[in-house]
């Protein structure tokens, strides 16, 4: 264990090295900040030291970080939300965001988030003892999934989870050694989900593991479809025949933009199928401060509601998340901001739907924008951006880039989004990051810069594409 | 799996239930927020719905919440930083708090840590690559012993924690399925580590797992003593003759009250040993805004100092922490604000150190009344709370007391704590919370209550004390 060096000191062989590390550790993957983004950051800092490169600075369209994008936080979560923060300050610990909340959040903000729900939903209940406040919508989803987690060999619970998906989830199953299962969206059908092959996917892993729990991302991230509520209630019915735990990511839910789309909430369809279906499915449903049109990442708020889970697991969760004590307090507030916001006749009230609706107005043009400028790309073909916040638009790469990504020992996508980042300092994240089918590459880029720098930024990726395309052929 | 309920519905058993959750999650415990504070928290809205008490208020000792006990938050941290806000959002994404940050926090952030580290270490270099910010430093404790946890059966990672220790660490080791090692501090000798007592925990641990890390937490909590420099050079000893990786949990750094103790951060020490320690010896060292004369609990702040830590882990720990985007970055601005304060000749400075110093004079006043006036009480023998926020006084329970908390399948000490707050709204956490000998008793009681409060309270716990002696008698 300890051998003497050269100057005659004793060296130790570390404690935890690579191959002594959690090895759940070393299988987790993250896209979103893998090495293309990590390169990014290292050219910014080049930039600045004032290296010379093709381009005057990087953008960053690998995550969905409004405020970084441009995009101004509304007004009234920074400066017009006086009354209501007295209202929150009331419910904190000596009147003061530096204490500790309940581990369960803050009970008036529960509350307001109960209310926010029953709008949304056209006055089905909600119970906010049922609503958990948490750090960020990831939290809530990986506490979930560990709830989950047991078993062993076939018996291990394994997970369904849309392919391509957030890496959240392929992370967190990773880290707890659950056993990640895949279906497929089609993508010729707009990235549609499809019974069949959750029924495919089912059968086919239910002969090595114990499937628990189906995942959904709705509006999808990183494919940006939006389900129709037809959709909505076949999973929901799958699930029931199935005795999967349902998981709703509806952390887009205000950012729906196609004409013809709505977002429908996995609970309201569910209550709208009646008792057979509300009084036993269970449902857990995941909502952020980070999206929609608030964008507001890093306060690293979030809630879930949780339907029908069993009473003693409910006190198993509170008392699991009482450990880390509880969700950051400025986040929470920031949380019952954005469920209790401005009323007709409260003085913040023009100006917050004036902002609003400038958000997603101009989001909404920008998804528009993306599709069609990509689809000009012969080479490059984008379903349409119905929601979220990100194309996922299918590239073609010559059969000569797949054979030097493959000598490179590098997916043919992240070979071509780290050239496109060392040549126009446009940051994407490789579509092997998500999942895609064998065979297509995809990249995920966000449609939260501003419109004039999404332009040229579009207009980059197309020249970009035309030059790879050619270098390779 | 679905049975006919009596109006002829079909019930479906549940997904998630308590025989199906996740076995882990069962064996967490976490005594600070358990059964105690949950009825204190029921006894409240009893109160607040007028329901007739034998006291007026819940007084929840329980834990260390600085401004829920009336501490006024330092002015500084709330007011007087404009400057260095605008600095920390210079930092910022698109210079706004609501933008993700790095991964591992915002650079300027690490690097003014560094800066307050090389300070307080009288000049030992920090480098700011090392800093990781984190979501308090619970986050940071449980990400380290995520990496360190590995093997099955008798291979298994062991982790060295001390008993009494801070239930964090059980529940977090229980979680991962680690092994927790229990070393026990001297009560005798007011709290103190002993070498002698690491080695045979080591030794018996050998026999049945692998042990890889050794915790310590100085200033102790719940235990509040406060290690001396000879006592942390043993233990570098300790852990480098043993291969043990150091975990020091220095949250409570400004807080230390006794004549003739003083922190000695477990790195200065390190560096002052040579080479032969301060090249090899892995150590991980956590800090948070929590705690000290700070108090800013609600805002989830700390981080995490990683000395000696290989390079291939330190990448796979980036990668993991990326995963959940970022620590919340009001508690990052925080921190920067903590590890930077107020200069000499900036407006704030003369406040600011009033401030701080009243409210360590009134900790350091406060520690010494808890001690003294426990000792007048027979049957509470009270250590001397040399730093830290508790005290942790053994007390004597006698044997009728003993057989009917058994009977009802308590802990003696849960059933002194549970009757003392029924009979006086006073809310402390069970001995058996933290660990403790076989055969004794204690609990564990914040100082942080205003003085006038502190007295009443501890004449209130003195008073019940006595009845409960005399009624088990």
């Amino acid at each position: 264990m300890s051998k003497m060096t050269e100057n005659g000191m004793m060296s130790r062989a570390k404690v935890l090295t690579i191959d002594t590390i959690n090895p759940t550790v070393k299988k987790v993957e993250y896209a979103v900040r893998g090495p293309i983004v990590q390169r990014a950051v290292e050219l910014e800092r080049e930039l600045s030291q004032g290296m010379k490169k093709p381009f005057a600075e990087v953008i960053k369209a690998n995550i969905g970080d409004a405020h970084a994008m441009g995009q101004q936080p509304i007004t009234f979560f920074r400066q017009d939300a006086k009354s209501r923060a007295c209202r929150i300050l009331q419910s904190c610990g000596g009147h003061s965001m530096g204490a500790y909340s309940a581990s369960q959040g803050i009970d008036s903000v529960r509350e307001d988030v109960a209310r926010y729900i029953e709008r949304r939903d056209g006055g089905v209940p909600c119970d906010p003892d049922d609503i958990y406040l948490t750090t960020g919508a990831s939290d809530g989803i990986v506490t979930m999934l560990k709830l989950l987690v047991c078993g062993e060999g076939a018996s291990r619970t394994g997970v369904m989870i849309s392919i391509p998906q957030y890496p959240l989830y392929s992370a967190a199953l990773a880290e707890l050694g659950a056993v990640q299962i895949n279906y497929y969206l089609n993508e010729e059908k707009c990235w549609s989900l499809d019974i069949p092959e959750l029924q495919r996917a089912l059968d086919e892993a239910r002969q090595y593991c114990n499937p628990r729990a189906l995942c959904i991302i709705n509006p999808g991230n990183p494919t940006g479809q939006v389900q129709s509520r037809k959709c909505i209630e076949d999973v929901i019915q799958f699930a029931a025949k199935e005795r999967l735990f349902l998981m709703a990511d509806e952390v887009y839910q205000d950012n729906v933009y196609a004409d013809g789309c709505q977002f429908h909430s996995f609970k309201k369809v569910l209550f709208e199928m009646g008792p057979e279906y509300s009084d036993t499915v269970e449902l857990a449903s995941f909502h952020s401060t980070s999206k929609c049109y608030m964008g507001e990442c890093g306060f690293r708020g979030g809630y879930m509601e949780l339907i029908n889970m069993d009473d003693e697991v409910k006190a198993q969760l509170t008392k699991l998340v009482s450990v880390r004590l509880c969700p950051p307090v400025p986040g929470q507030a920031l949380m019952d901001l954005v469920v209790n916001p401005p009323q007709p006749g409260e003085p913040s009230y023009d100006n917050f739907i004036k902002e609003r609706t400038a958000t997603l107005s101009a989001l909404a043009e920008k998804a528009k924008l993306t599709e069609q400028v990509l689809n000009t790309v012969q080479g490059i073909s984008c379903n349409p951006v119905q929601g979220a916040m990100y194309s996922f638009p299918r590239i073609t790469i010559p059969e000569k880039a797949v054979k030097e990504a493959t000598e490179k020992g590098q997916q043919p996508d992240m070979f071509y989004c780290m050239k496109m980042l060392e040549e126009t300092g446009i940051c994407l994240v490789p579509g092997s990051g998500f999942g895609q089918k064998d065979g297509t590459y995809h990249f995920r880029m966000t449609i939260l810069p501003p419109s004039d720098k999404l332009k040229i930024l579009l207009d980059k990726v197309k020249e970009f594409h035309q030059k790879f395309t050619q270098q390779y052929s």
